[in-house]
């Protein structure tokens, strides 16, 4: 089965608006076994989108076209549907109750320029459109079924979510050799992307049937299993076992599947077992809090965190002894060490986490140069600490330190050692 | 002058790898005032990708083809550009030698594989990729010019950026009526977007020669204008006229231009005052400052900052009366000014903000539901405060309040009064 793609727009050709649309309406295909073929975009012009409509029609089975169904004059898709097929665009009455009905809805006054968007190619079919004015529209051209959805992104993932798709899978499901799809995403921190790579390669050529993608998300890494099948069932016989072999090269690297945040899984993590957590932060100025306070609940787990770009708030608000802060640089390991104890005894938590560095672009000595991180993870029992060189600009060693603190802490408390 | 985009391979119609080249060409070729025609991105399927350089040799004068260049078996597109011309593949020597020597330096073993990188039709002409292995190449297919490069996006945005456009721009040069355009971003921040859009529709009718786009970065607004005239000098000076009156329209909304960022413009602006700054931050959890810091020399401005969900230690760090908080909701205005009065002595700044809301999705009160925000800013002089109500999710709450608190701050500052 054939299935291709037309956007239409001038402002897609311009590269200052993104076409969000595309991307989501072949993401659901492909899990439903299927893989758009070709995906065009061409501007406002009626001779180029006759034309992309005619090839289409010539060698697809199915296309979904989005964009120039509103009111005004240089929405041009209905008129050129209705000229490809040498048919009238005819007013379906439906459409205009419709329209007149969300118009009065809403208090706006109804001009004859709204009128247009009841307009379809004689012999098509309108779908009410639930959240917009303009309806989707489905023709047949040669062998071709057209779906004609508006290009505002708000109605067009409604109407392919509850309109396009649907109608596809049942073509679908007449294909002789259907293709069934399953997908796993596993997302991994404390791994850059060639040691992931490296880690699953083996595994990749023993799953012959699951395709193996990389996605970074820097500091997270993310790898995406597609298994295939000629049923769902084998499908996903062969993501499971791809997906247990993974975990199991992986280790704690993974920290969770789709739809887990990083932050997220540290705070469900501490909340379950009743442990609370506070920073006493350098380099990364309130980062690593602002990650934590992100998640929903966060307030359970962290008490609070400092800031500390002075010696004398680190002395009073993360109790590191001023005799410390004569002998030592600010960015060393014994500082780190006593911001994390002495930020856990301040606040009063189970944990204490003291991040100290050089972010950038200036600073750092010749021993340790910009990049370099010192973190620290206080218990009532102990406290450790790690260097660390996290190359990139102030943003990315912010970002690594922040994550690798609370990777730490992570694997400290999941109980299989550092990273 | 007609300009056409081709993208081959796979990865591209799943939704899961997504397209990040064509925009960076569409908006460079836009800016230099031309826009693409048509775009098209392709599997890697011979026959698709033959038809699709067949078709556009017959419309277009100049067309980018990305990816398909690597060494492997899927690699489709010299073979598929001989093809079409009807040629041969040729050994390039030049490119095979500069393939072995970037083997060599990297002591990688250079295989078979490798060598077909340097197979390019007979009569077109390779230029070599100083980021990569596959050279750019580029042939002439009945009137249009091809220019076929990598689709690594570092190495096809280097070949686009040094060896594409400056040819594209000399064609377009010879243009008998060639657009000339110039443009500007202005940056604005406490203003909802429906607010920037009434504020400017009447200039956009005045000024008829330049295109007012917008953008939602939230919390911030973007208003992109674009000018077109005959000349570059038609076009700067209609550019200069627009600018100037929006910029009067908008007056302190406007923070900046292209090249600004919004915490950056703040910390500029004390540095050169010599002022500092300190947080005390219930709701945004550290996220003000996670802002703040982010600009490089920003430990100038920003002393310290301390983030207080308990009360213990808001008394403590900020020096928040406990009476006060016996007296008051946490969320209240005037915890929110004994917190900004408070974290201002504590960390001896010029300047001290004090952050307390329901950032959600659970929480609030009937009188201060989730989304209500108090914030303060405390100076030698005085404390002010002013409550506020977000929409939206925890995530957006917070941003907003953020970035708020920074504005209030900003204003202050340059004496404009509140938003």
């Amino acid at each position: 089965m054939r299935i291709e793609v037309l956007c239409t727009g001038d402002e897609l050709l311009t590269g200052i608006t993104g076409d969000t649309n595309s991307p989501f309406f072949m993401e659901r295909l492909f899990r439903m076994g299927e893989k758009v073929a070709w995906s065009q975009t061409v501007g406002d012009v009626r001779e180029d989108i006759q034309r992309a409509l005619r090839e289409i029609s010539g060698r697809a089975d199915a296309a979904l076209v989005s964009g120039g169904m509103g009111p005004t004059a240089d929405d041009l898709t209905m008129e050129c549907a209705a000229a490809v097929a040498g048919v009238r665009l005819v007013e379906d009455s439906r459409v205009l109750e419709s329209i007149r009905a969300r118009f009065a809805a809403r208090n706006l006054v109804f001009s004859a320029n709204n009128a247009r968007q009841a307009q379809v190619p004689d012999g098509a079919e309108a779908v009410l459109n639930p959240v917009g004015s303009a309806p989707m529209v489905i023709q047949r051209l040669g062998r071709c079924t057209f779906f004609y959805v508006p290009g505002v992104p708000r109605e067009y993932k409604n109407l392919v979510e509850r309109e396009v798709l649907p109608r596809l899978e049942q073509l679908i499901r007449t294909q002789p050799a259907r293709v069934f799809r399953a997908s796993r995403m596993l997302k991994t921190v404390g791994l850059p992307e060639s040691h992931l790579d490296a880690k699953v390669a083996p595994l990749a050529r023993v799953h012959s049937r699951v395709i193996f993608g990389f996605r970074t998300h820097a500091p997270e890494n993310h790898l995406k299993l597609v298994a295939e099948g000629e049923s769902q069932a084998e499908a996903d016989r062969s993501l499971a076992d791809a997906e247990r072999d993974c975990r199991e090269a992986l280790g704690a690297f993974v920290f969770g599947a789709e739809g887990d945040d990083f932050p997220g899984t540290v705070v469900r993590l501490l909340a379950s077992r009743h442990e609370t957590l506070s920073f006493a932060e350098s380099c990364t100025g309130g980062l690593a809090s602002a990650m934590v306070t992100s998640v929903p609940g966060a307030s359970d787990v962290l008490v609070g965190s400092a800031v500390t770009y002075t010696q004398s708030l680190k002395s009073r608000w993360a109790q590191v002894p001023e005799q410390l802060l004569r002998e030592h640089d600010a960015v060393s390991a014994p500082v780190a060490e006593a911001m994390a104890a002495g930020i856990r005894r301040e606040a009063g938590t189970t944990w204490g986490l003291g991040i100290t560095g050089y972010a950038g672009p200036t600073g750092g000595t010749e021993q340790d140069p910009v990049g370099t991180v010192y973190l620290a993870l206080a218990s009532e029992k102990d406290v450790v600490s790690q260097r660390f060189l996290f190359s990139g600009d102030r943003e990315r060693v912010r970002q690594f330190a922040a994550y690798t603190a609370l990777d730490m802490l992570r694997r400290r408390v999941l109980g299989v050692g550092p990273a």
